[in-house]
C-alpha cells in the first residue's frame, strides 16, 4: 500500500503520521514550502518576540519524519499534475526536476489559501498574507523596518497580529469592512474588545472598506471610501479560502465551500481522500456543511483520512460545533457553536442570555469578571452557543461548552451541571450555570 | 404558603431564596450558627491570610436576606422538635425562649457534621473540627499560638489546610490512615500530590492511624499505631456525615448514606423536603444513591427544594458525576466521575490511561505540564472519569469531562472533540483528546 500526500502541513502529516502507523509500506508527502508540520498559528508570537525563531514553530522536521517515521517527505516540491487515470503524482523539485510517484491511495491536503481582494495595487510590494512560516519571514522583514502598519481585516489573524505589532512598536491601522470586528460573533461581545484595542492604541477603522492600495512598486498607501493613509506595510488578513485546484482539475466533487467529503474524509474518488481546509466540514449544530478552517479540525481529518486511506475505512470524523479561542493583550475570547446572529441565520428561533460573573469566589483574591454570552435554541432548548470574554478562565467554559453542544444538552441540564469548584478555581454559582439559569426564565 | 427551613447554609438560603421568587407568602429560616449563606470552603483562605476577616466568607447577611429579599432568618436559635402532625417547628432562641412556626412545608437543610473518632481524648480542648466558620475562628485561636499542629485525615480539608498552616508557619504532622492521601482518587494521581506535601515540609503520616489523643485537659500529644507525637493543636478532618437526627426522629425514610429523597427533593413525608449534605444523592454514571457532600450540589438541590415547596414539583435535581477540585501550593488537583478503583468497586470493567501533556503549544512560553488519567467503561467504550493534576488548565478540562460525562460520551467521541485552540491556551492536540486517542488503543 502506497499512499501519496499532496501538502505536508496539518492534516498532511497528521494523515502520513496515521497511515504509517495504520500499516501503509510506503507514505511520500509533496510540500511546496521547506518546512513540514508547523504551526502557522504561532507566527504572531514570534514577531512579539516570544518565539525566538521561526523554526521553533516546527512541530516535527522533514528529516525527523524520514528518519524516525519512515515517511518520504519531500519539501520544496510542487505538484505539477495528478493522473488519477495512471494514479500518478507529478511534482517538480526546487531544481526544476521532475519526479512522479505513483500512488495506491492519495489525499489531498492542500490546505487553505488567504483570500486576496482584486482591488488596485494588491500587487505592490509590502503587501503580506500569512499562511506559511515563510509568509510569516516576509512579512517580519518588512515589518520590522515599518513605523505605520495597515491591517486590513480584523478576524483572529488580524487581532493576533494587531497585539504583536503593537508590542513591536509599531503604530497600527486596522480596518474592518463590516461594523464591528470578528464578524462570526455578536456585537455585544466584540465591542469591549474594541475597546481594548482603541486603549491599546490601535487605530479601528470599523465599516471602512479598503478599496485601492496606491505606491511606487512598494505600497504606501490605503485607499478606502473615507481616506487615505500612509503606511509602510500592510497584512492582508480578511479571510482564508480552500485551496481546490487540483480537486477541481481532477473532477472531484465540489461543495458549496470546499472539497465534498463523506465521514472517512473520502472525496468523490474512492481512492483519494482529502483533510484540512481544503474540505467543507459537517457543522453539528447546524447540520449542514460549513467552512470553519482551524488546525485542530485539519489534524483530526488528516489523522481520519490516513487511518482510512492505509487501512480501509474504519475511522470517521463526526464534524465539527466551530470552537475557537484567541486573545488580545490581556482579554481572552472565546466562541464555540453558533452566536445569535449564525444561530438566526441558520433558522433556529434562538435567544441568547449576557451575564457577567466572577472566575472565582468574591472573597478569594485575583478573580476576575467574565462576560458569558449563551445561545439557545427556543424550541428545544439545546444550548446552540457560547461565546465569552475575560481575563481567565475563558477557555475551559467555552471548552465545557463545546462538549456540552456536541451532546445536545439542555440548558436545563447545563444548569444542574456538577462543575468543579474551589474558591480559587469559580464561584459556588459557575458563570455557566448562571447563565443557564437566567436563559431559562426567557425561554419559559 | 408559609415555608420553614431548618439551616442557613448552602441548602437552606439557596431554598429560601429561589422559595420566595417562586410564590411562597413567607419563609422563615431557623439557623443555630450567628451566620447564614457563607463559604465554609473560604476558611483556609482566611488562616493563610488571602482573607483579611471571616465576614468576607458571608456571601449575603441575615439582614440583607430580610430586608432585601423579606425572609425571616433567625440566626442563633436551634431547632428542638419537628411536630408533623400539627405541623410545627419549635426552637430556642439565643436566650433560651421558645420560638414556635407553623409550616406547610418545611425544608430540612441540616446540612452534615464532621466526623469524630470515638477514641481517647476525642474531648480534650485544642481539637477542632471545621464545618461553619465558629469552628474556623475558634481553630485559628488555637492555630495562631500553636508550634506544632496535627492534621487527621487527607481529604480535600486536610490538604488545603495543610498548606494554610504552612503559610502561617506552623510545622504539620498530617496522618492519613490510608496508604495514600485522597482515597477517593487513584493512587497514580496523588503519589505526586504527596511529593510536593513533603517537599513543602509536611510530615506526611501515611497508612498510620491515630489510635487516641493525650493531654491535661488541653491536647498534647496524637497517638498512633507506630509513636506518639507532640503538638499544640489539631484538626480533625476524616470525613463528613449527613446530620439526620431530625429526620430520624420524625420517622423520614432514611437510605444508606443519607435521608433519601425522590428527584423533586421530597422526603418520604410530602410536605417535606430536604436538600443539601443531610440527603444522599443520585449517581449518574453508577446510577445508584451515593454521598457527595460539596457545596455546588448543596446549592442547586436547595434551590429546587425551594422552588418545588413553594410552587408544587416542578423542577427536578438530576444527580451528580461527582466533581471536585482543590489545590495544594501549586499543584492543582481536580477529579470528575469515578477513577479507576471506585468504577472497579462498582462493577464496571474499566481501564485507565495516564498521560502527561502541555498546557501551551510547545513553542509558547509559561506552560506546564499536566498529568490525566482517564477513565472508561470497556464495554461501552463510555467516559467514566478524569483525575487531572498540574499547574494550569485543570479546572477547565475537569469541567469539559464532567459534561461529556453527564452527557454519555464515549472515548471516540472525546478524541474529536471540538476543543478550543490557540498557543497561549492549548496545544492543538488538546490532552484530554491525546488521553482519548490513547485509552481507545487499551480498549481495542
Amino acid at each position: 500500500m502506497k499512499l501519496v500526500i499532496v501538502g505536508g502541513s496539518a492534516a498532511g502529516m497528521a494523515a502520513a503520521a496515521k497511515a504509517k502507523r495504520s500499516g501503509a509500506d510506503e507514505v511520500v508527502v509533496f510540500e511546496k514550502s521547506r518546512f513540514v508540520s508547523y504551526a502557522p498559528c504561532g507566527i504572531p508570537y514570534y514577531f512579539e518576540g516570544l518565539v525566538k525563531s521561526i523554526d521553533e514553530l516546527v512541530y516535527y522536521t522533514a528529516e525527523f519524519f524520514r528518519e524516525n517515521r519512515r515517511i518520504d517527505v519531500r519539501t520544496e516540491h510542487v505538484v505539477r499534475e495528478i493522473d488519477t487515470s495512471s494514479k500518478k503524482v507529478h511534482a517538480l523539485d526546487k531544481h526544476g526536476n521532475e519526479v512522479v510517484e505513483e500512488y495506491d491511495k492519495l489525499v489531498l491536503a492542500t490546505g487553505g489559501e488567504a483570500v486576496k481582494p482584486g482591488i488596485d495595487g494588491i500587487e505592490l510590494e509590502g503587501i503580506h498574507t500569512i499562511r506559511t512560516l515563510e509568509d510569516g519571514e516576509s512579512l517580519y522583514m518588512d515589518a520590522r523596518n515599518a513605523h505605520n502598519i495597515a491591517i486590513v481585516g480584523g478576524g483572529y489573524v488580524g487581532i493576533e497580529m494587531a497585539e504583536a505589532f503593537i508590542k513591536m512598536g509599531k503604530r497600527i491601522h486596522l480596518f474592518e469592512m463590516m461594523p464591528h470586528i470578528m464578524p462570526a460573533m455578536d456585537d455585544e461581545v466584540v465591542v469591549p474588545v474594541e475597546e481594548e484595542m482603541r486603549k491599546a492604541g490601535i487605530n479601528l477603522h470599523l465599516g471602512e472598506k479598503v478599496e485601492a492600495f496606491d505606491g511606487d512598486g512598494r505600497v504606501k498607501k490605503v485607499i478606502t471610501q473615507n481616506d487615505s493613509y500612509e503606511i509602510d506595510a500592510v497584512l492582508l488578513s480578511i479571510g482564508v479560502k480552500p485551496n481546490v485546484d487540483f480537486a477541481r482539475r481532477i473532477g472531484l466533487k465540489l461543495g458549496k465551500y470546499g472539497i465534498d467529503v463523506n465521514e472517512y474524509m473520502q472525496t468523490s474518488m474512492e481512492d483519494i481522500y482529502a483533510a484540512g481546509d481544503n474540505v467543507e466540514v459537517y457543522n453539528l449544530i447546524t447540520k449542514k456543511k460549513d467552512y470553519i478552517p482551524l488546525a485542530p479540525a485539519a489534524n483530526k481529518m488528516g489523522r481520519i483520512a490516513g487511518e482510512n486511506a492505509a487501512a480501509g475505512n474504519r475511522k470517521t470524523f463526526p464534524g465539527v460545533v466551530g470552537t475557537s479561542i484567541t486573545k488580545f493583550m490581556d482579554m481572552h475570547i472565546g466562541k464555540t457553536g453558533l452566536s445569535l446572529k449564525q444561530a438566526m441565520e441558520n433558522g433556529f428561533d434562538a435567544v441568547a442570555v449576557d451575564i457577567q460573573h466572577g472566575t472565582r469566589s468574591h472573597y478569594y483574591p485575583g478573580g476576575k469578571k467574565i462576560n458569558i454570552r449563551l445561545v439557545a435554541d427556543r424550541d428545544s432548548h439545546a444550548i446552540l452557543g457560547g461565546q465569552i470574554t475575560g481575563e481567565e478562565g475563558v477557555v475551559g467554559r467555552i471548552n465545557t461548552l463545546a462538549a456540552a453542544i456536541t451532546k445536545g444538552m439542555k440548558v436545563e441540564e447545563l444548569s444542574m451541571l456538577d462543575m468543579a469548584y474551589a474558591p480559587p478555581f469559580a464561584p459556588v454559582w459557575d458563570g455557566l450555570i448562571v447563565a443557564a439559569n437566567v436563559i431559562q426564565k426567557k425561554l419559559a
